[in-house]
């Protein structure tokens, strides 16, 4: 239990006019109650009241470890899968008083089945994203998660040393090898989950945004874009290197210096009250300045927690101001079709005064 | 591209009086589509009319990848991170003319994200759940997937073989080192992603339903369960069996006694036409008949497919008649808190004259 952090919610959740909270199970559960669930076909959700005690619907299968995390005056609204889960959310909804109520929910985590299924038990009540004000509360990290953040980078950073030494990226071997490869690492250095599939992808794939690893081997003067992290205690680290397979062509290696001197720039702009944007703008002048504005066609980064993508977002219009404690990605990225490209992130934290750049692997060019 | 699986789709889709499918990236658009995309904060929805081309809503670093996988008369509809993704939906839906039709989507993938946006961008539309049809078309798998069943569970028995030759499971070690070893036998094996975090629990948390590993020592004496899959081709494996480290309890015996039973009993019961809750009756009732029904707090199984779980389910209740190509688990438990349990997996495919157990590891107890 986080009583404090509960109690942050709680008032939050009454300057917003919210009668009850419904949270998925996920990471804000996670980061209000140390709970870790798993989204399911058997619809979990807790049911957090701003006055009394907090309940929750879920499968009699969950109850006990979910009893485990959650405060002593929970209510349990447990069904078995004989029975299906309508009973539960009409006895939770009755109970709660949810009727004609405004209830809070995570637009990009609670599925139609569990609004639906509220607004049945529930006739009248009115379903309000929780988007606007809640990320706000998980922001800024403490030094514990700051502590597990540098953990999980750690891991990651050795896993990839790890395939470094063993000479496991080299031409001849294909994108799903080294991937293989590179989730074993993570696991030997101790992730403890997969913070999300690693990307491998070189030649004309290379840098190549959200592309997967495939059979095809990689060959010699190939850029090889690694887009890996890994997990420890729920905090993620989101890491990307590019490198050379032997001798690059000048394209590349011009692409290269680009995008290097463009994570530089973003990197070097964070500070307080800094408007997310502008560690946007500061990487995409530099790339623009190249001649290679048109082939960055991602923001620059993300911000990075108990979740690999969460706020802020180092995204043109986004005014948010960074405050002491944000952990962040900074990773532009220039992609030519039919080329390939060049992308390499890192992750920074915003401290009292500036930034602190907490991945340390090197980023100048290396040819493998 | 799965031309006739398409066609198969829009005729059910014209049954169900359904303008247009909205369906998010995930197991039934890899299953008409061949495209595996991936959930994230950037909304993607695929949109296919009952008449007329197919169309995406998708963040631009995606199209291209999604290309390659849609028809060639998809009409696309990219967002840029900063533009956001309001105006692709206005702009498709006004293009497919969704305003007060009927949209069948996923109430289990759909996020509370896009259904808002659906209705926004399509006033007077409704939406209807899909689950009560769609379901049907990929319960009965066909040849191809079958093999690639094979291949997942193939790889995740040579997984686990891999564990006891290496004398991986023993007192001493904990549940968390087990896990990861697990994990990294999978991928070695080749499993080509995550079916699921494998689960491995000893001593009184042994067959607790849904725990997770811990970094407890196991101790000799204790059951240890292990529940894990493998991924090939986008097809999911799941097994589960309990090892014994040393010598059992009378009480863990009798335990394990009964659960073989009531696996071979459930696995026993499956033929074309049966319905689904006659696995889950078959199963129950060895356990009941020696005094563990109480114990016995799940259902006996569920569909297995691209999907680690999905319909059919056998439970109580479900009528659904399992038909020739069904795969399924059939995974009865029994579960005594402060105790511990047993559990006992296996993987069943419906044939044309009965049934076929696919999963060949050993049953029988087996001390370690």
């Amino acid at each position: 239990m986080h009583a404090h952090r509960l109690t942050a919610l709680r008032r939050l959740q009454r300057a917003n006019n919210i009668f009850c909270l419904a949270l998925m199970p996920g990471p804000n559960l996670h980061y209000f109650t140390g709970m870790a669930g798993h989204l399911s076909e058997r619809p979990t959700v807790a049911l957090l009241p701003a006055e009394g005690s907090p309940a929750m619907i879920l499968p009699v299968l969950e109850a006990q470890a979910a009893q485990a995390h959650l405060p002593a005056d929970v209510r349990l609204f447990a069904y078995r899968d004989e029975d299906g889960h309508e009973g539960a959310f009409q006895q939770a909804a009755a109970e709660l008083g949810l009727a004609g109520q405004t209830i809070g929910i995570e637009y990009l985590a609670m599925r139609v089945l569990e609004a639906r299924r509220i607004e049945q038990a529930a006739p009248g009540c009115r379903l309000l994203a929780t988007e606007p004000w809640l990320p706000q509360l998980r922001m800024a990290k403490d030094e514990t998660e700051i502590a597990a953040m540098r953990r999980a980078i750690d891991i990651a950073q050795r896993a990839l040393q790890r395939l470094l030494a063993e000479g496991a990226i080299r031409p001849g071997r294909t994108e799903l090898e080294v991937a293989a490869d590179l989730q074993v690492a993570l696991l030997r250095e101790g992730s403890q989950a997969e913070a999300f599939t690693p990307i491998v992808v070189a030649g004309p794939n290379s840098a190549l945004p959200h592309a997967g690893p495939s059979a095809r081997p990689m060959a010699a003067g190939e850029p090889v874009t690694l887009d890996w992290g890994a997990v420890y205690d729920g905090y993620r680290s989101d890491l990307t290197r590019t490198y050379v397979l032997g001798r690059p062509s000048a394209d590349i290696r011009r692409i290269y210096d680009t995008v290097l001197a463009a994570n530089e720039a973003g990197r070097l702009a964070g500070r307080p009250d800094l408007p997310a944007e502008e560690v946007d703008r500061a990487a995409r002048r530099v790339i623009a300045a190249a001649g290679y504005g048109e082939y960055f066609i991602h923001r620059t980064g993300h911000g990075l927690g108990l979740e690999t993508h969460e706020p802020p977002y180092m995204v043109e219009g986004n005014p948010e101001p960074l405050r002491a404690g944000v952990t962040y990605t900074v990773e532009p990225g220039v992609y030519v079709p039919g080329l390939g490209g060049v992308r390499i992130e890192d992750d920074v934290l915003i401290t009292a005064t500036g930034h602190e750049t907490l991945s340390t692997l090197p980023r100048e060019m290396v040819s493998l």
